[in-house]
């Protein structure tokens, strides 16, 4: 079942590898199948080399598998809030890449610095708040993704215009309209959290960009209004700027 | 038509990926035809790995497409007014290359601190001001070129001698006496923004090099005088310094 | 003699390599037949890439060499120390990977500040005091073992439960139940170093790891309830988490 | 003539660009043939790929071009005063490797500050003075030989013990008793140059190592007491260290 889509899962996670984004296993992509409501994930703990298209786990929305004879991913239940609490999301990244991770860890927004970051986010990237005790030993998993759902309605901030959330002393989670994107969109991040921390170390001045500069550079490339690009564009992650 | 430049135009946006220069297809490089009046630009939005020379964008000095099957680069209005402004110049290229970008983000010049930064650039390579709430609105890319223009203008810098900029909370534009060159200089400014950021974490102490010293490297490399490399280079890109 | 062994201590000699954490031959793994009570260790300064299994010496737990056609690695007596004195350990990693090296260095421990820490070190990873010039004139090497037990006794830490340690103005040694989880814990300290570093200068508060979000991660992985990966994992190097 | 000593300062160059230590042609080694007082370089600004054995330059003690129809390196004087002044050396390597020249240019020393630094370099690694205008606008590379010189003898520092200077403003000059392990002392250089300065950023603390693990590590490499690696080591290169 859902093998166009488990295709599409196996390789974008390939693409997670390919993009310098996970060290070892250290990464997941899943992506859904609104009408049918199933979402494919990676399975646990196998090596991308050994991985195949049909060791993808089918999971329903209540984070039980349908399908698979592997485990699927130990963050199953993190997506499965995601995809119930954001109707609008076709795929979610999980990864541990290391500049994301690094402010994750020192409990840092990625603020909004140039046009490298508003041409994807429209905004800071949150950090999430730390997870309890409470939270931590019991549904660990699932209250990743409850407190991922709950920054974002604290600060309200649309999971479509910020697709990316860093969880507190863990790392980045990314998402977007199908897997690729959220695969285009883990790049993105780590690339705006390189840069965002050499100017941060190179000056104490305030320069987050203003909101005209988020508002320009985040419709010219979302909305009805967008410019940029090909209609005829032969990539889709490919085809996101020039 | 402009099949020669078509093709070095291709062969150097393929060399920008080559040299680590581009995260995905975040980058373009132009060249123009002075006698016809006509530059040639990557297409919009096109993945590395898909682009062939044919797919090269011809545009006039008004910024009009020429010719061409897909939309040109969406920054083709800078590179037409620094073509207009700029006379001398032959190619331009636009990067979102991390330690460059980290400057333009910080607000701050990549100053001049040793020979491999005054090789290439006779002096500080400038970050421009902030485009306004009304630049940025409207004809936001033609504003670009103007606010490069305007750089160098009131810092009364030589487009020639200092052939790159950052453009503030964006990223460098940099040119050259053809698209070849212009990448060079692109992989240069990175390379001396990645050394200066770490020297300047090293110490605050004033370190910027003497009038003497940028005189004497970029003399030695530019001009009637210039004494380094081969008549006989087989390579212009690389024939630049030992 | 031990030609399993051997085949194994040589593959992860050239893991060591593929993995970015040696330059030129500055690393080595061992592995240790505890029945037997001899252990296996790459040869001194032989290039990986001339590397056979044939090379490999087999040493006693006094330090003798029992076969071998070269000098064993010079960290030989350290790496007897340490299976004398960590009888549950199996494998053994020594590199100069340039992040720990930048702690070990600094003198100061690698702090446990997120999950990818917690997932593979139950707490900071301890930097050993300095040896002293007695240490250091006679039995150096023999000593570098000595300091890393004593620091493990000192601060009441349990090596199975922190794989690693940083010697004081040299570098990490890491082990494991075999050789291959050695090499796979030489990486994660590589990367929570490099993520460390970051988080440091990006902040000043207080950004440790509470206890209980240790517990959680080191437990879901090691021991009886741990629920990470797959029992018909097929690579275990790459079956740690997902 | 001399076609052993120009295929092995060809294959020392082409070292230097597989280890990353060159961007473009930034880049150059030589070696001497010390009972004809002659010694052979890399022509000036010819791209890697391009370079044949053939091409290698033959210069006197006096640095006239003896054979060759290329232009040699224009550091050529530079090399010349060393071959003079520093008679046990038979090879020189320049570049302008990225961390090296970051504390070329911040004017500091590279301090010794552990064992992967004291296995190659008896002390820290001095940054030269700068040079005057006088010194820059007339013969300016030979100058550049001297002031590494002086700052050897002012210093009182062994050419031979520490293999490595900084110019400042300018880049790392390294050399050994032949090009490959020049070649292998810039590699050197520029580990530690990168682990240095990350100590640097973490701690304010004296971290510099004592004199008697100097002694220790550099002799046990160095010298007839020397027991490092194998006799029968099949790569000098790479026969340093385990």
């Amino acid at each position: 079942m859902l093998e166009k889509l488990k295709n599409e899962v196996y390789q974008s996670n390939m693409q997670l590898s390919k993009l310098g984004l996970v060290t070892f296993t250290w990464g997941n992509v899943s992506g859904i199948d609104r009408k049918k409501g199933l979402f494919v994930i990676k399975p646990s703990g196998v090596a991308y080399e050994n991985l195949t298209p049909e060791d993808m786990v089918v999971v329903n929305l209540k984070g039980e598998v349908v399908e698979g004879k592997l485990n699927p991913s130990s963050d199953t239940p993190t997506h499965t809030v995601l995809y119930n609490e954001f109707p609008l999301i076709g795929g979610i990244v999980h990864t541990h890449s290391p500049w994301a991770v690094s402010f994750a860890e020192a409990g840092m927004d990625i603020p909004a610095l140039g046009t490298t970051h508003a041409d994807t986010f429209y905004g800071d990237v949150p950090v999430s708040d730390a997870l309890s005790k409470a939270e931590i030993e019991s549904d660990y998993e699932e209250n990743t993704g409850k407190v991922i759902v709950r920054t974002f309605k604290e600060k309200s901030i649309d999971p479509s215009a910020v697709p990316a959330v860093l969880v507190r002393q863990h790392g980045p989670f990314t998402w977007g309209k199908d897997p690729q994107q959220a695969v285009y969109n883990a790049k993105v991040l780590e690339v705006v959290a390189e840069m965002s921390y050499h100017a941060l170390q190179l000056t104490k001045a305030d320069i987050k960009v203003p909101q005209f500069l988020l508002d320009k550079h985040y419709y010219r490339k979302h909305g009805k209004d967008a410019y940029y690009g090909q209609t005829n564009a032969k990539s889709k992650i490919h085809a996101k700027k020039i």
